[in-house]
């Protein structure tokens, strides 16, 4: 089924505030310490501290689960004890997580998962905390990110007990430099689609020797991530990069998946006249019963003013439709893979590029016709870090909750395995999220209980339930 | 989970346009015959056949898919043999399913699967037909009722094949009374809740001696009975019975699973203030998500002009939030059972009722406020017909293709057990209705679908989908 | 400018209650009494009056504004010795609106409007509750329709002062019967567009020899006679006609004035696709942000499943279109006059007219391909009485505001002339009908009322305000 | 009447793509020639020239009134022999109006109205082309500021005879300086609502000496100034500035009109709940029929996640209703002046402000709360640029027909006064900008002319239509 990985090792360049300084010098050669005379860390600049802290703070405003965890994490410590190594986006909102499990009581060493998607100011602001020892900066080089996640793992006289991945990379290092390790690792919490992919290829073989958690398929991160995610980040990615007004526009929108279902449903209600594609006639039908024009590309190609791809497929758009477009029309994908419009077959001599801004290129055809690619055909919502917050405080709360529950799970609740998380803590999730709006669920009274045959607690819905 | 059972066996009382004349004459006592000197049937008035048959010609109009079925079985004929027993609501809608199973090539026998819900004039139309041999009308007694159904078994020479049932009844009848009818027969398809899990017990029990087909769980049927169906049939349905105005009211819908989005997108849409109550934390979630207040019934209660339940819950609404909603407060209910609100709380001597129109009782208390109870809580969209044939069209469609998939089964395919509708025809009933809207439905090259995995042709999603 | 007069004198047909007993008897000559003994009324049968109670009834619950003027009243009354003669249609909101009237302290005596529209168990009521002296049936002849009037104006021993008129037949019959009446009349209060035309006409002439009150073009009227009531009315008037799910259906809708915009919005929203045609750019290109393709009614006359006429001009729909819609297409008006579809065109021999319900025909072309004509083309939403009674109720409203002012306004105020409703009376109707939504308005301090150079309590908008 | 002026004077910051460089170098003192030899202009810098070009292109795409202008021009040049002096922002969209009056035969000389908004990479392109002589950059002082426009006009051998202005500070300086040279001057067009309500003066003093075109007021540019562009606007603004997600989050509208009305769409469209405030009882039911809860602002403010002004007036929101705000409520303001809200009163000792982004700030209360202040309180879809140039199009499409108009006007048509464009114009704007969605106006026939009492070719409406 066809997701948008807001997380996923995807991410290519972040739209980071942070400098692009001259200071040519490489994070491995300084010597840095934190006012508190602290240097166990590798960062860009600790100068930048403050103002990372302040993209903090803005973050945490709304991710109020984690801030509710910490609250309760006042009393009992749940992660006591835990010794958390990750690797993930060092980002604002992975900051708030990480500061988050030391609240509840763990010690963390933390690495970047992709080398160019790191917030410097961020990574100063936590290494002037203090709580998370972090290795990592913008724009370290292939030998730079495996050395990270090495001074991560392999620490005098500290030896992790949990692993939180994101794509699978410091899962796979352990596996390779230090298997033994494993002996004391209580679980992995994986993220990703590619991690979540390697986890089960190692359980199939037989060879994971630890209980995994995928999170990626919990019920609430994939609504979240794909329909309310994109109903919001198509709008804010085509604004911030073109400018161009909704009202009348005429856009096609390739896959009606939920991230096409979300796509559609905000350019609907911005007054765009949106026509979708589909292969799967139940999703045809839906776009159908909700009010879109259901059309092959080629049918309205040469009318719309922008081509959206939702699909996961790859080729949808090729080299035919983009030359039969309309002068300014704009192509961009908010699909699975950077595969879904066929960017290559713009690479030909006759045709010339001219970067416009960031993130925005026009291909221009010899007759003029100017065509306005964003972000080469790569994930216009994480190219653009156009993904809320909030959505991304669902993931972060569920990764939380995972590594709560394989930290304390009674020995035998988990074999070596890769494990969905139980349906209840994907209601216990959504459950924390629910104050932020001030909403008040209504509690099954016995009698109720009793005849709908469910526990007043939850779970309300079978596993299967989407 | 929860649903709106569209043609469930809950449907109690039709909005007919048939007469209810004073002609007092039990059906089973009159000797009545077609135009063409057929009498192998037993109904109201063989005079009322043409204004049925326009009603008929109406349904035609909205059920593609059955009219695409009937043209392809101009050449071939796939029930060719096939002796179907039915016992369903006698509609136009059921109508065009019967007569479309006739020119796939059936001998159909019919039988009313309610006492009350009968469209006498269709009868007549389907009798002067020919092609069915209905046995129904309506208001028949109890042992009527049990009296047509054995007229459609029990014939001389003619024995049947296959069973179509809603509700279990006629299932019911022949393992009590023929249980050696089974040795003939191929399947059963089943489409009610209760029967289905009359189904799923005898199968437990061992019991169950042909394979049956449960329609009522294929994904198409859900979506459309539930968030399609509902988001018309409550506008309808209020209009129809008050003639309130939806701009500007409060409403409250105790439920957010798919009737309940239904409802809040068609209320909202028309300019409705809806509050929203769930159990259900991931539900209550999307209800935030989609710009409902989450409430307790009781913190809006005296505020709100309409309340709806969509649960399938009991007690939702109870005799104390009744006491407190304001004056002239519409109470109805679109879920499950007839038991979401307490009707029998408010049979008390202090409160007066007072029948308005059909479907609507005021219920006076003593100090003159009104509150205005539609269809004496049962589903509002049956009782009072507001359910759009079309979305009838996607379960009759399934049923017909339920019945031609076990009549041409390979022996082998389905053993004595309940069987859910394949993805794949699921997806084919889909397809026949895409033809209404103009769709057209986009393929998948050799290379796209090796490279989602995918057969060109379909199932599209897995099994569990929704 | 384009409008739906709602009450306008275009009302063919009620979609009343009323029994169409075979009571043949002329209601001019039966002798009948209220249960108080005075028998100065005429009408169909006084053994309605329960009945007709019950609609009153049912009417209040949705005329918030003229209760509140009821309230008001138990002090003061300003209508106190007025002797207001009527003719309107006479039904469940008009008499709501009379019995205002007599609260407020006015003796009034009543006549119908239209020969049809009359809902005899209303007039009953009215007539039992002796307050109002009504003489109306459904069906009057021509004769009875003058002679009803003259029965109202024309009584031994009292005189009218004040005229509340919808379209112009009475205030005729007084000039052209009993024009020294006018001597004593303080104003006339008129609704219909024919009616005003009427007026400005004798203005025009010198004619016009007392104060008479334009509440047809009022602001609030306007807004809910067109946008807001044809929103709803749309959706119900196709239902309760068709029974057409809307969902993925194709519609053109001709004109984007208010009307237009009411039925694209509601239709829009319930997941139709909509196309528009204008002949006016600046509508044009409202329509184009509004997210509908604008279009020439060739371009999709063949693919649609419903065409609209709201535009008030003549032969919008011509047989030629009509010959090329596809089977099945449903046409109908709400537009001004019953000339935008050409009805007339379809009267040929070769075209069979078939009645398939009240308000409906299919019209057949001899190729079998069916056309659904609603209401003949006559305006939809009166012809099968969707209009909801909160839009009525800010006429009645209005109304009786007009009567209060031209009944109260110190000598000199008011010359022989047309007048508007003043901007502030027409708030003071809006300010009316804000409790019904338990709407708080807030109120400029004194140093904002100054800023804004305002009367604190308004008018708050310039005369031209629209 | 409440309006949104999107190109008013109270323009503060662009959000600019331009270098804040740390040239100190006054372009006064600089001297530069563009590639042709030409040094008639003031800029920045000649070399940004190329990037300049790259946004005209841009905003060209959008801007296709002005383009089909220009194509029209190639035959006839309805400008030919204009010298016009123009004084308003010089961006990216102004410069495809200065080279559209170029293409259509004028000569332009051109200042910057404020001394804050000017691109200079524009302005360089502007020079470069060579056919505007512009004297403007960002940053200009006082004394720059009137140098600049002094330039423009104050020119050997050539004297202008056309006047485009926006705030009326460079007819004030003609005025002022060079009064004689009004005799050569056939008029002068104004589009803010400062400049106009000077123009009226002059003309209520008898000062006014040639006619002068209101393009303010027009019906187009009203209606998209302020519905559609703040429909879009204010989701940009937001995000741009905050991030914030807007599903679920409560937000209360201060004022319904235009500006309102629009922002609401597009709140509730992406799933915030909405509440408004209002003074008018007309705008208050409107909103209750929208949806929205017509709420005094005490009662939401403890609750709101977003605060909105839209009212025109002043202290909307004062000290006291941000004292209990909760924390990290947003708070904005999209109506007319910069004083909606109190921001005065938050400069106080025991409030700390934080800048956390280019127009954020956190204001920080002695308890920690924060609350985020968009834009320190001016207009915020001005202070970010979110103003879509599609809506800029029509305004400077406006501007270039008034000035045709009153270039090539009989002697006699225009008095020394202050004119509305004509209401065919009007149209005429509406009518160019339909090409670009395709859409296809429909023409009256002669008998439906006939029948509506229109001319074929409009105008369409009254004047007073809105």
């Amino acid at each position: 089924q066809i997701q948008n990985p807001c997380l996923g090792t995807e991410y290519i360049q972040s739209a980071s505030y942070t400098d692009s300084s001259d200071d040519e010098t490489s994070p491995r050669d300084k010597q840095q310490k934190n006012s508190k005379g602290n240097g166990d860390f590798c960062i860009k600049n600790i100068k930048q501290a403050d103002f990372g802290r302040r993209e903090i703070e803005i973050a945490e405003q709304e991710m109020p689960a984690l801030m509710a965890l910490r609250k309760r994490a006042q009393g009992e410590k749940p992660l006591a004890g835990a010794k958390i190594v990750g690797c993930t986006h060092i980002t604002a909102q992975t900051a708030v997580l990480m500061e988050t499990l030391s609240a509840l009581g763990a010690q963390c060493r933390w690495a970047a998962c992709n080398i160019y998607s790191t917030q410097n100011e961020v990574a100063a602001a936590l290494a002037e905390g203090g709580e998370a020892h972090v290795f990592a900066w913008k724009g370290e080089s292939e030998d730079d990110f495996w050395w990270c996640i090495d001074r991560c793992v392999n620490v005098e006289g500290w030896q992790p007990n949990m692993i939180l991945d994101d794509g699978g990379d410091l899962t796979h290092w352990i596996y390779k430099k230090y298997p033994s390790m494993f002996k004391k690792i209580k679980g992995i919490v994986e993220e990703s689609v590619t991690g979540v992919h390697r986890l089960y290829q190692l359980s199939k073989a037989g060879k994971l020797c630890v209980p995994a958690m995928n999170v990626n398929d919990s019920v609430t991160k994939q609504k979240f991530d794909n329909l309310y995610c994109c109903r919001e980040s198509i709008l804010d990615g085509l604004k911030r990069t073109t400018d161009v007004m909704f009202g009348g526009k005429q856009v096609v929108v390739c896959g009606y998946g939920e991230v096409g279902k979300g796509c559609c449903a905000a350019l609907k209600a911005m007054g765009s006249i949106v026509y979708v594609t589909e292969i799967d006639p139940i999703c045809a039908l839906q776009a159908c019963m909700d009010g879109f024009r259901l059309v092959k590309l080629t049918e309205v190609i040469r009318q719309v003013d922008i081509v959206i791809t939702c699909t996961g497929n790859k080729n949808v758009v090729v080299r035919e439709n983009l030359d039969r477009m309309k002068n300014g029309c704009i192509v961009c994908n908010m699909g699975h893979s950077n595969t879904e419009i066929d960017v290559a077959s713009l690479r030909t001599p006759e045709l010339t590029w001219e970067r416009v801004r960031s993130q925005v290129d026009h291909v221009i055809w010899p007759d003029g016709k100017r065509i306005v690619l964003l972000a080469e055909g790569r994930l216009l919502n994480l190219s653009c870090s156009t993904v809320p917050t909030f959505v991304l405080s669902i993931t972060a709360t569920t990764q939380a909750l995972a590594l709560i529950e394989l930290y304390n799970a009674p020995e035998g609740r988990y074999k070596q395995d890769v494990y969905l998380l139980p349906k209840k803590m994907d209601e216990y999730v959504a459950s924390l999220h629910l104050p932020t709006f001030d909403a008040h669920l209504t509690e099954l009274s016995d009698e109720q209980a009793k005849y709908l045959g469910l526990n007043k607690n939850g779970p309300f819905k079978p596993n299967y339930y989407r």
